[in-house]
C-alpha cells in the first residue's frame, strides 16, 4: 500500500504517523511545500508575545524525527501542483525547480488554508504581514525585533486578530484594529461582545469597526492606511481577515467542493473519489447540530480527521460524526468561548430558535474573588433541543463550554441539559453552574 | 393548598420560595429547628479560613426576608417530632418547650443530614467539634479566635476534612488527619490519590491513615487522642467522618427508606406516601449510570430537588432523571473532581469495566505555565459506555469534569464521547483535551 499525503501540518502528519504506526508495511510519503512540519500554529501569538522565546519552541516533532524514527518519506520543499486521480499520481515541483511525481494507492489532501489578503493597493508592501505558517510567525517576530515598531494596525477582528492584539500589547506596542463591518464579533450576543469590547478598550486598543481600509502606503519610516474615515499610521500592518481553504488541487482534479470552497468529505473523510481523502483546514465537516456541511477550520478536528484517515487507510473503518464549532480564545484577561449555533444560524438552519443571555458569578455566594460570567444560550422551540452556547468571563469559561459541546453531540434537549449533575464547590462556581442558570431560563421561553 | 416544609436549608427554602412564587395562593409553612436558613454551608471552610470574615456573610437570604418579602410562614426554633400521614398533620416542639401542630395537604421532608460522631470515649468533650450547620461553623470559628489553637486533629479524610485542613493551614495552624482505613481517598485511582497525598504532605499536613482513634481525653490545656499507634496531641479536634441522613421522622411515619437509610423518593421526589415529598441531604436519588438508588448528598441536587417538589406541588409535573455523583473539591492548590462510577462501583453494578489513567498537560505544547493533569476514566466493555471519570490537577480540572458528567447523563459510549468537539486554545489546554486523551486510550481496552 502506497499512502501519499499532501501537506505536513496537523492533519497530514497525524495521518502519516498513525498510518505508519498502525500498518507499518504501508509506504508513507509526505510532500510539504515549506520546511516546517508538525508545529503548534495556534501557539504563535503567545510565542510572538515573548521576545525571548524561539519560534522553533513550537515545533512538536522535527522533520528528521519523522524520517529517521518513523520511516516516513517526508519531502519538504516539495509543492504538489497536480493530482491525476485517474492515473493515481501526484505531480509537483521542488524548490530548485525540478519536477517530481509519485504514484499512490490512497491519497490525503491536507493542504490547509491560506490567509485572505484583501485586494487593496499596497497590500503586498513590506511591513504588511499575515500569520498562518511558522514562516509568517518568524517574519512578524523579526519585524518586531527592532525597536522601530511602536504602533501596529491589525486588519480584522476575529480570534487571531484578538490574540495578536494581546501579544503585541504585551510587548508594549500600541494596537489599532480595523474592519469594514460595523459590528464587533457579529456572531456573538451583544452583551457578551460588549464585555469583549470593554476589555479591549481597557487595554488601550483602538477599535475601528465600520472602517474600510482603501489603500496602504509607505509614509516615511512607516506605513499609512487610507480609510473611508481618514488616515491611520502604523509601523506594521497585520492582516487577519480570515482564511480560505487550499482546495485548488482538489478542484482541478474534479473533486466535489463544499461550503466556502472547502473539499467536501464524508464521515469517513473520503472525497468524491474514494481513493482520495481530505482532512484539516482544507476540508469540510458535518455540523452535529444541523447535520449540514460546514467549514470550520480548527486544530482538534484537523488532528482527529488525520487519525481517522489513517485508520481508514489501514482498513479500520472509522467515521467522524462531525463538529460542533466549539472554540475558545483569550482576549487579555477574558476567556471567550462558543459552541454550536448562534440565534441567526439556528434560524437559517430551519429551527425556531429562542435565546437567553444571563450574567452570574464565577464563584459561590460570598466567596472572595468572584467575577461576572455572561452566558448566552440558544434552544429550539419545536424540539426543545439545545442548539448553542456562548460564554465570556475572566475565569471559568474555557472548560465550562465543553459541557454544552457534549450536550450538542448528544442532541440533548434544554431540559435534559438543565438536569445535568455538574460539579460544585465554592471556589469554582455557584451551586447552579452558569450554564444551568442559562438553561433554566431558556426553558421558560419554550 | 397547604404546603408544609420541614427543614429550612437548601432544599426546603428552594421549595418554599418557588412554591410561593409559582402558586401564590398556596399557604407555605416552614419549620426549622435552628435559627439559620438559606446559607451557603459549603462555604464554611473558606469562611473559617479568614478570621476577618463574618460567618453571617454566608447567609444568602435572611429569615426576615422570607417572611416579609415572600409571605412564607417561616418558623425557626421549631422542631418537628412526628408526622402523622393519616391525619396529614405534623407535630413538634418549640424552643420554649411548648408543643405545636400543623395540618398539610402536601408535605416536604427536607431534614438534611447530620455529621456522624463515632462512639468513642470523650467524643462529646468540649473542643471536639463537627462542621455541618452554621452554628457548627460559628463554634469552630469561636474556638479558633483565641491564640491557643496551634494544632488541630481532623478525624476523617473526606472532602470536608480536606477543605477544613486547607482552611486551618491557611490560618497557620498545624493539622493532623487521622482515619482507621488504610487508604487515602479509597474511591480514587491510586495515581490521582498519590497526587493529593503529595499536595497535603507538601503543606506539612500529618497523614495518619490506618490509625484508629480509641479515645479522646483532656490533657492539661489541650486534648489527647489515644490511637492504636500511640498518642496524638491536639488543641482542637474536628470530626469529619461523614454524614447520615436525618430520616427518623420518615421512618417513624412508615415511609420507605433507601440506601444508607435515606428517604426513598421517585423521580417526582414523592416518598412512598404520595402527599409527602423528600428532598435534599435526607433523600436518595437514582444514579443516571446504573439506574439504581444511591445516596449522594450534594448541594446542587438539594436545590434542584427543592425546585422540582415546588413544581409538583403546584401541579407542573416534573421528574428528575437523577444524579451522576459529580463532585469537585480543592486541596490547597489542587483541583480534585469526579463524576460517575469508580472501577469497583462499575463492577458492583454489573458492568464489565475497563479503566485507564493518563497524565497530560494543562496547556498546549510549549505554552508557559503548563502543569500536569491526571485523568482516570472508566468504561464498560460490553456496551462501550462511558461510566465515570476522575481528574486531579492544579488548573483546568474543576469545570472540565462537567463534560464527562453530561456524557454520563446522555449515556454516551466512550467512542461517542471521544468524538466530542471540545474547545482548544493554547492557554487552556492541549489540542486533545485531557478527557479526550483518556477516552482515546480507553477505546483500546474494549
Amino acid at each position: 500500500m502506497r499512502f501519499v499525503v499532501i501537506g505536513g501540518d496537523a492533519a497530514g502528519m497525524s495521518a502519516a504517523s498513525r498510518a505508519k504506526r498502525k500498518c507499518p508495511d504501508t509506504t508513507v510519503t509526505v510532500f510539504e511545500r515549506s520546511e516546517d512540519v508538525s508545529y503548534s500554529a495556534c501557539g504563535m501569538p503567545y510565542n510572538i508575545a515573548d521576545p525571548h522565546r524561539d519560534m522553533n519552541d513550537l515545533v512538536v516533532r522535527s522533520a528528521e524525527a519523522f524520517r529517521k524514527k518513523q520511516d516516513i518519506a517526508l519531502n519538504t520543499g516539495h509543492t504538489v501542483t497536480r493530482v491525476d486521480t485517474g492515473a493515481h499520481t501526484v505531480h509537483g515541483i521542488r524548490e530548485d525547480g525540478s519536477a517530481f511525481s509519485c504514484d499512490y494507492d490512497r491519497l490525503l489532501l491536507a493542504t490547509g488554508a491560506s490567509p485572505v489578503r484583501p485586494a487593496l493597493p499596497g497590500i503586498d508592501l513590506p511591513g504588511v504581514l499575515v500569520l498562518k505558517s511558522l514562516a509568517d510567525g518568524r517574519a512578524i517576530k523579526a519585524a518586531l525585533a527592532g525597536a522601530g515598531v511602536r504602533r501596529v494596525a491589525i486588519l480584522g477582528m476575529g480570534y487571531i486578530a484578538m490574540e495578536m492584539c494581546e501579544a503585541l500589547a504585551t510587548r508594549g506596542i500600541a494596537v489599532d484594529m480595523v474592519k469594514p463591518g460595523p459590528v464587533l464579533l457579529p456572531w456573538m450576543d451583544r452583551t457578551l461582545a460588549d464585555a469583549v469590547q470593554q476589555e479591549l478598550e481597557a487595554h488601550g486598543v483602538g477599535l475601528y469597526h465600520g472602517t474600510a481600509v482603501t489603500a496602504v502606503d509607505t509614509d516615511g519610516d512607516g506605513l499609512n492606511l487610507a480609510t473611508d474615515r481618514g488616515d491611520m499610521a502604523a509601523d506594521l500592518v497585520i492582516v487577519a481577515v480570515g482564511v480560505a481553504p487550499n482546495s485548488t488541487l482538489a478542484k482541478d482534479a474534479g473533486l466535489n467542493l463544499g461550503p466556502a470552497g472547502a473539499v467536501a468529505v464524508g464521515e469517513d473523510l473520503a472525497t468524491s473519489d474514494p481513493d482520495v481523502y481530505a482532512a484539516g483546514d482544507c476540508a469540510d465537516a458535518f455540523h452535529v447540530v444541523t447535520g449540514r456541511r460546514v467549514w470550520i477550520p480548527l486544530a482538534l478536528r484537523a488532528n482527529r480527521a488525520g487519525w481517522a484517515v489513517a485508520d481508514n487507510v489501514c482498513g479500520d473503518l472509522v467515521r467522524l460524526t462531525g463538529v460542533a464549532g466549539t472554540a475558545v480564545f483569550k482576549v487579555f484577561d477574558l476567556e471567550v468561548a462558543r459552541t454550536g449555533l448562534t440565534l441567526q444560524e439556528a434560524a437559517d438552519a430551519g429551527f425556531d430558535p429562542a435565546s437567553v443571555t444571563i450574567t452570574t458569578r464565577s464563584r459561590a455566594h460570598a466567596h472572595p474573588g468572584a467575577v461576572d460570567i455572561h452566558v448566552h444560550a440558544v434552544g429550539d422551540r419545536n424540539t426543545g433541543r439545545l442548539l448553542g452556547a456562548q460564554m465570556v468571563g475572566r475565569e471559568g469559561v474555557a472548560h465550562r463550554i465543553n459541557a454544552a459541546a457534549v450536550a450538542l453531540h448528544a442532541k440533548l434537549t434544554v431540559d435534559e441539559f438543565a438536569q445535568s449533575d455538574l460539579a460544585y464547590a465554592p471556589p469554582f462556581g455557584p451551586v447552579w453552574d452558569p450554564l444551568l442558570v442559562a438553561a433554566n431560563q431558556l426553558l421558560k421561553k419554550r
